[in-house]
């Protein structure tokens, strides 16, 4: 049977049957839908009881196809499950920052949860140039507790296995393999460049063996290195703000995968947040005051950059360190010498930054030359500065890629965008 | 209700009771019960048609535990389910050189597989220094054919990802986790050192930072990298050879990961029978002249990690390039300039390379000071110079792990053990 997106009607009585939500609505004699519709994947609505609309929830429906595309991309509904389990998974280690889960429905592929009603998306809020004090606090936080409990370092080896397994998530890492890994350095008809864009900028990534070298490199990573249970999709779009509280959604592309995944996404989308400058900084001038007011916006981003790793690989160590403290174990074994376990440390966070820039570099280039892009860039309506914004962004993309085993400090990754940024090429 | 091994009478019953193998045994009267009793893990039997003994098959049975250890050390039997399944998705991929399971018995966890009545195990034979041409050949073709049509290289996203969790084998890959990868490094009561074995070489790998920090790398990919349905415990014990034949028999370890793991053992062994030959030259002076007498056999056994290596290399190489043109698409998608995918598997080759140098390091250390020790070493009972022999195999392992990341040709690794075995020290 054909899927059709439920009526208003039928969710409002649907609500209303299940007693947990009834409650928790206030027992509504009526509730207003009303449809979200900015969602890639799936349906989200609002539904709030109309006599007490405090009292509203988020609901989010999976239809058999990818919603963007429409129904000739076919998608299977069960990535429902998968956001469910992942919301509750992170939820327990960071109920902070991971919206509640008020119900499930595995029939209806259907999920009821918590509004962020005095919140709203990141994305938009770079854009309006906000500054959010607690935003590099909180995802660090996030990061460093998803990325370190999912793993090898503090799961029992058979916890984990069996975590692998659980999470395998193969039509949705499909969708990332293709369009972030392949489709972007081929002449795919799925790619969509901006008016202005230069083809030799197309041209010189697709034939440089060096970068694709790396974005090859990216790719057997992302399919082969089940390290923790990933966000998998954690852009500035899958983040909700006030100036209090941060909140991170859409889970569904989560599976077992490379820790630098979704490092590496929130430092790219920081990034190309912070090439689009030029043409936000224009469109609001009037920013409100803050203390951060005394750096510019852009400045303020890249300081969110270099806070989130270096708060995020801090975090992390330490949650490391503690808990081998308390079993009195190391995942290396004894330590004889007091050296040798932060030795490893110092190693696996290397390891981990560089693959971190690795994925960075991938995720700013397939917002620039492949189909989904960022509103912080489509939103340019002069051709030619769009392009020369997304030339910018994606030079420091293939440096990041280039140089990344060489760099150090996230100050190197500053470096190479204020230079990018400062010298970057004026479209043609 | 506690296990007991089966009797030769209701194993001969049991055989006789299963048509196919009734048929096979040539319709017993008797068979002929014999057990084999050199298993670290499960019993293994002869069954044997007494009235024509050409009629012979292996039966292989799991208990409850380790037997190596006893039943203070319990392990699921199911591990005999991964040891069929393995030999049949190696059977399909390289039947020349993967002995035939007739017939498995998933609530006794017992087996019945082909006889290789006229082939020995390569670690004998090597100790006794036996020239096997093919066995190069063979294992490259296994090494090449194994390890690539597992991989991402050839299947589909979802079929490696369903085969991934389905080859999930927590129990045996804990056993090397430890054995391998942890318990050398501690002062683990489960480890074995030879009589004359000098401390200070324990206590200056326990205490190394740059060593440690290696080791440590090649325990995160053992435990994250799933790239491929592995062997598991390829060493010389688990191939059977005459001078046409090669069987690789015992994938009871077999799950999916790092490629390098496999081709790793395979170059640990060789380089331990390498480092062993001082012993076993002066036992066996009246070696069989072969053509290969030109060559020292010390000089054989090098010769063939560098004939594996080389041409495992160019036959995975090989694979992958002919799947790729049948596809007509790269992994690292269109290659625009006809440069970009070459320079991938270049570089894929390299860090393959360096994984597999890694795990050869790791596999000889553990050979060394852990619990599990090879023939080629443990019967040398001239105690000071098993203790030389094992100090300069320690010493080769300590350099591939430390410099695998500046070698680029099999040869570095030879100059490296020949190096050892000249200058090697003598033992304290």
């Amino acid at each position: 049977m054909e899927f059709e997106a439920l009526s208003s009607a039928e969710l409002s009585t649907y609500l209303r049957s299940v007693p947990s939500l009834y409650a928790l609505l206030n027992e509504p004699d009526e509730l207003d839908i009303s449809e979200v519709g900015d969602g890639n994947l799936n349906f989200v609505y609002f539904a709030t009881n109309t006599r007490t609309p405090e009292r509203s929830v988020v609901v989010k429906q999976a239809p058999p196809f990818l919603r963007l595309v429409g129904k000739t991309w076919p998608l299977t509904r069960h990535r429902m499950e998968r956001e469910v389990a992942a919301l509750r998974r992170f939820g327990a280690l960071c109920p902070q920052h991971v919206p509640r889960v008020y119900h499930a429905d595995s029939e209806l592929f259907l999920m009821v949860m918590q509004r962020l009603s005095s919140h709203r998306i990141l994305r938009q809020g770079l854009m309006d140039g906000i500054v959010y004090p607690r935003l590099a606090d909180h995802m660090s936080t996030w990061l460093a507790h998803t990325l370190f409990f999912g793993s090898d370092l503090y799961l029992a080896p058979d916890v984990k296995k069996q975590a692998v397994s659980a999470a395998i998530n193969t039509e949705l890492c499909k969708i990332t393999e293709d369009l972030v890994f392949t489709y972007p350095f081929e002449d795919h008809p799925s790619n969509v460049y901006s008016a202005a864009f230069p083809s030799a900028e197309i041209e010189r990534l697709w034939r440089s063996p060096e970068l694709r070298v790396e974005v090859g490199e990216m790719k057997w990573s992302f399919m082969n290195d089940a390290e923790t249970l990933l966000h998998g999709d954690l852009h500035t779009g899958s983040i909700m703000v006030n100036q209090d509280e941060t909140y991170v959604i859409d889970p569904e592309f989560a599976f077992y995968g490379p820790m630098g995944f979704d490092v590496g996404a929130l430092i790219a989308n920081l990034l190309l947040a912070y090439f689009s400058r030029d043409w936000h900084d224009t469109r609001n001038p009037q920013r409100p005051a803050t203390p951060a007011d005394v750096l510019p916006y852009r400045d303020w981003l890249l300081a969110q950059v270099s806070s989130i790793w270096n708060v995020f690989a801090e975090r992390f160590v330490a949650l490391w360190r503690e808990h081998e403290s308390r079993r009195k174990s190391h995942f290396i074994g004894d330590d004889h010498a007091g050296l040798c376990a932060e030795a490893f440390r110092a190693r696996f966070m290397q390891r981990l930054f560089e693959q971190s820039l690795g994925f960075a570099g991938c995720k700013m280039i397939r917002r620039i030359v492949g189909m989904a892009k960022v509103a912080d860039i489509t939103s340019i309506d002069d051709d030619a500065l769009r392009a020369a914004v997304e030339v910018r962004a994606l030079r420091c993309a293939e440096r990041l890629l280039l140089e990344r085993h060489r760099m150090t400090s996230i100050d190197d990754v500053l470096a190479v965008a204020r230079e990018m940024q400062a010298t970057g090429p004026v479209c043609a």
